[in-house]
């Protein structure tokens, strides 16, 4: 009763104009917010000691080890896409050409395995090199960048000659390497100019290697970045000439 | 040869004041970055499909499984920490207190796995609750959020009594839960207001819950955020009164 | 000639194959970007000491002294704005109700003076206040804050009820004083959830009060933030009861 | 009383335990922070049409149109400035050398105002050209950019041979144009990474041209972003050759 009478006095007191009167006690209920509810995802499991862990329920499933049938043929979508697939993973057919998904995406969560050959060929950028193109225009680069110095921003973990990455957490060659990349499309206006831009945070092997980097636009072998505007786009894997293989590919829009 | 020459010519051209001539084409070194080269980390191995994945050769680990070497009473510094181990994890003793690390840390990736009693007790915030605070401040929910409907922005994966997880992908009691975290810690200025703010990244059960999520200030049980300026902070973990356990946890200074 | 050779010698050196080179050095047309071109905006004039600056070429005139056509009331948009116009100035009614644009705008960067009456009546909350809703959802608050201590974020410069502006630099009641805010919108995904936040920055009497705050959800007099997704949204000024009074109101769509 | 007996009850509501209850309404309060208390700044003053606003009473005066005490030789730090005071205004002398402020910043807000030579020659960056280093690296370009067509980042408005501005808002040779800049500083680790990038919004002439850009790193003339740890640096101002001019320059540390 004294709690209450006390409660009943201190909502009288809120209507008092005294600008003096510091904040009442709020109640735990004050800062519960019940709704919207967050929407069930089953995450992936661990299925053993070496095949990585399974896509969560609400993914897309781009390969599960088993088919290309989410991809085609980079140079030319109505053509098949030309990376083999053995032993459940997806590998480069050098100088075929890249792969990319069927369907688009704008904002989404990226789960990628690849593995450089065991047999370590060439070095600096000519060794176990392939890429990701998020959006099919700004790679993330794949590589080798185990005992093999090349350019900081184009090692594994760089975005490709924009953001080296923070650390090298880079597997032996021939080992499975995980890519967790987080990302959200750059906005563009009427101009062609950039109002929001493009952010990604990438995990490599379970260590952060790019935490909410910027952008800077597309990721050429030659030249400067450039922003062109553009909507959803696909996944990318880069032929670059060296057996690269993927497997696990999992992608949840955001 | 014939390309040298035409190389010369560029060269000469570059020099020209002409303004209405175009860039010439760049070379691929011209955008490669060499230093610094980032450092080398060992990435952690899976050990088996149950027991998680181990630290990255450059993080400090602050629980093995074997023993609290690392961590303190949080009520006080100078007593022992108060969770119980066995079995590889150690476990909240309800009553006796939460724990927090003898280090303090600024910027850090953390790793942290837990799991909420087998056996359902409770509803709500009743079930299976416990925390992580980030610089012994900021709360990243740890709740049974399994079938158990609470306020969003109290379930697991919240900034407690802030923002709700993107999606819930919480796991059966009795199983452990990974939490991916990246924080970068807020810069406050001589007046105590906040002119770069605390930002973090959550990935539970390796689903994004927290994508470079602002976090606007302490996270009461009542009550709203508040800023007070602070260094260097503690990793905490909360006796909420029920038998959460954790293992495998590790941090990465960044 | 010296130089030239030098030149020929680094040109040569980038086709080797030596992983150790160092790039060779790039030319300032390298760098260089062309397209496109920034679109030209003739910025506005100051046209005397005491009226403020006029708007820039490419801007939406809201208010421009004589007429209330860009608005509506917010009870009602099929209803005449409520405000009065006189002496350049538009003015509340009291207790006749908010105003909005008719039209809608997504990321702007928005231009408003405002006045409180030179006349000081009540204190706190209750002293020449009114408000400038972001998308017709997020406050910005205008209150009289010339000597008159509020909740620091419920003062001049603060996102109401959420962030307090970083200094105070209102002037004093009767005098006119400028907002230029830079907002983008956020974005919600097909949960309801943000996956890109909306990011405030003002700037009041030329003094930077939030510098990229995120905004948390809607600003209520009464509760807690809260996020349901929207498109574009009008800029609304409000009826708090006092005789606040505006001028000079622009916005670019960015 | 109605009201109250209504109050009462949500007030006892909240005593039960049952977490299906929704949250109780809030008082207004419970919103309410108040401290700390938004320090008082009194803005500067519009003196006339023609002469731009004074600085806002917490900040440093760099350049109030009288001397060059807080400036030296950017060469030299012992060595006086070399710009030339006249009629209120500081202007280049050419090949002298470019100047930096005595004191040194972390987080700021910049204002300056600049002006290029109302008789024009030279055209692309040989018209007007100087430029804003902000923290004595990173340059906002400065240059006649009136129907001067370069390249888009080497314009005014531009993060130098980085990010165009988002419009071309330049006013004609021989007016003074402003700049409102608002930059927070990168923060870098032990091994010479970023872990929090510098950001940078610059407001020209009243119009915004870059919204909390990323700074990538160095703005070299020639050569790419590179980025090396540094602490608090000066303000500079570039001679260039031209015979540019400023003045009402001054800096708020944030």
């Amino acid at each position: 009763m004294k709690h209450l009478f006390f409660s009943v006095l201190s909502i009288l007191g809120a209507c008092s104009a005294n600008a003096q009167l510091k904040p009442e006690k709020m109640t735990p209920e004050s800062s519960e917010l019940w709704d919207p509810e967050p929407r069930l995802v089953t995450p992936g499991k661990i299925t053993s000691a070496t095949s990585g862990t399974t896509a969560p329920s609400d993914a897309l499933v781009l390969f599960d080890g088993t088919n290309l049938n989410q991809w085609v043929s980079s140079a030319d979508a109505k053509s098949p896409a030309t990376f083999t697939v053995a032993n459940g993973a997806m590998t480069v057919a050098p100088r075929k050409g890249g792969i990319q998904t069927r369907e688009e995406f704008g904002d989404f969560q990226l789960h990628v395995e690849w593995r450089s050959p065991s047999e370590v060929k060439g070095n600096g950028q000519g060794r176990g090199n392939s890429g990701i193109f998020l959006q099919g225009i700004y790679e993330v680069q794949v590589l080798d960048s185990h005992q093999n110095r090349t350019y900081a921003n184009g090692q594994a973990g760089s975005i490709y000659k924009q953001t080296p990455p923070l650390v090298n957490p880079v597997k032996a060659p021939g080992e499975w390497q995980s890519y967790d990349i987080l990302y959200t499309a750059p906005r563009f206006n009427k101009d062609g100019m950039i109002v929001v831009p493009a952010y990604v945070t990438v995990i490599l092997n379970g260590v952060v290697v790019q935490n909410h980097t910027q952008i800077q636009g597309t990721t050429p072998y030659v030249g400067r970045p450039l922003n062109t505007p553009h909507g959803k786009g696909p996944i990318s894997l880069q032929d670059h000439g060296d057996l690269v293989s993927f497997r696990n590919i999992w992608i949840r829009e955001l």
